[in-house]
This record gives structure tokens, sequence and C-alpha cells, in this order.
């Protein structure tokens, strides 16, 4: 497993994950229905950086990192992680989470922050938490939910 | 007191009020030094919809509301709420929020956020209580304040 920065190029191997995972809609605050040229510009060109994660050559999952607020807020940093499904629990969000936290800390951030976890996401919850991350607050009903509805969003913060 | 939609060329007249509140850097998450033209991307071009409160004909108060998260997010808004020095303590800050709430109903939102007050806010913080936000979550360090070093920021939420 290879961790890698990403370039514009690499993104015909993004794409099927981030469409894979936006289109279900239980886990991301994108639209369903993103198109290939947003998301180009939500996961690669908007953010300060984007990684991907290689086996065997073929991109199994990617991360972005970027500033989660400005100016007061800059020194905290907010990451988004995706996994194909077919590369599923071998590992490879533990690994971009522990990957992104090194990355953070060399471009100067002192805290990550996830600000809208689906409280239905539970494998990230627990993934997360046991990454140190601690749940900091919790918005009612924040998040849309395909089949649930309306259910709460945690936001989560790990010093770094 | 009258509060109206903004247009662009009424940024004039709120570009002295951001300038004067964003360059002190006790409260919002821009860069000190934002410059007029990111100003009116950030508070005009950006957000959904600006509006701004005028008395005899003086803008003296403008807030922005826009769409906090994307996808299963959306449905909760967020705004921002600024105050010419000279026009404090007159409750222009409270008829903006409460107008912004029916703003915010009738664009189809249910609940409104605030992301980043800073725990310093002392008299925001009261004032979103008093009109309904409850604190959802706390951000340790989150927010830089210029005299007092990284303190805490609040996460506020409102069904509307």
């Amino acid at each position: 497993m290879n961790v890698r920065e990403a370039s514009e190029k690499d993104f015909n191997e993004i794409w099927p994950i981030f469409h894979e995972v936006v289109s279900i809609g239980e886990t991301y605050a994108y639209a369903r229905d993103t198109t290939k040229s947003e998301a180009l510009d939500i996961w690669v060109t908007t953010p300060r950086k984007t990684f991907v994660v290689e086996e065997h050559g073929r991109i199994l999952g990617t991360y972005y990192i970027k500033t989660n607020q400005a100016g007061p807020g800059s020194h905290v940093c907010n990451c988004g992680y995706m996994v194909a499904s077919k590369a599923r629990a071998k590992g490879l969000a533990t690994a971009m989470c522990e990957h992104s936290q090194h990355i953070a800390k060399d471009l100067g951030y002192k805290a990550m922050q996830y600000n809208l976890v689906a409280s239905t996401n539970k494998g990230a919850i627990k993934l997360w938490t046991k990454l140190g991350f601690e749940t900091v607050g919790t918005l009612p009903n924040a998040f849309n939910h395909p089949t649930k509805g309306y259910v709460n969003a945690l936001i989560m913060y790990k010093y770094i």
C-alpha cells in the first residue's frame, strides 16, 4: 500500500470512488448527483492537497486536506477520506487518516476537524475515535440520510 | 430601521463595516488583511443572499445567508452579521438575526448554524442564546484571538 500526492491526471481513477460514495448519500455532504467536473473542483482543485492510496498500481482510496476556516481559524484543517467499496476493511482509512495527520503537521496545522459526521456512520465514528478524535459537538438532525431521514451529525476534533 | 436585500452596488457602503470588523480579528474567521475584492466575493457573491440594514438612507449593518453544507446537509443554513461600530447597541444585530430566520424559512431551510463563535465574543453568545440558539459544541482552541491567543469556539444551532 502506497500513499502519494495526487495530480489532476489521477482524477479518472478517483472519480469512480467519489461517485460510488457520494451517489449513495449516506456519508458526505455533497449532492448525490455531483458531476465529474464538480467533483474535480471539490476534491482536487479547491483543497490544499489531495492524496491517493495505491496497491499494485491501482488507486483504491483518496483523501483531501484543506484549511477549515480562514484567518483566526486557519490553524485547523479538515480532511475527507474515501475508499473504494472493493477495498474496504483493509486498513486504508486508518492509513489515510494517520498519513493526513503527518501531512497536517508538516503544513503547520495544530488541529484537525471533521464538520459533519453522520451519526449513522458508526464505522467511521468508531475509527476516528480510535485514532484519537474527540466528539466535541452534536448537530441535531443536521444530516439528511437517504433511508433514515434526518439524523444527528457529529463534529469530531483532534490536536495533532 | 429598514432591512433590505443588498446588491453589488451597496458594497461600497458594506466594505467599511466589513473591514472594520475583520481587521480587528476578534470575531470572524476571515484573514485580517482581506482585500475589498475578496470581501465582495465572501460577503456578496458567494452567499445565497446578502442584506443590509439602513437608517436614514445609510447602511449600518449587513448580513449574508448561505447553505452551510451541500447535499445531505443542505437543509441547514449559515449566516454572518456585522454592525458598524457607530451603530452598536441599537438592536441591529437582533433585527438582522430575526430577519434572517424568516428569510431562512422562506428559502426552505430547517435550521441555522453558526460554525465558529469565539468564546470571547460574549455579547454575541448572549444575544444568540437569547434568540433561541443552542450551543451544541465547543471546539478547543479553534479561534486564534489577536490578543488572547487560542481560545475555544462555540458551534451554535437553532431549528427555525
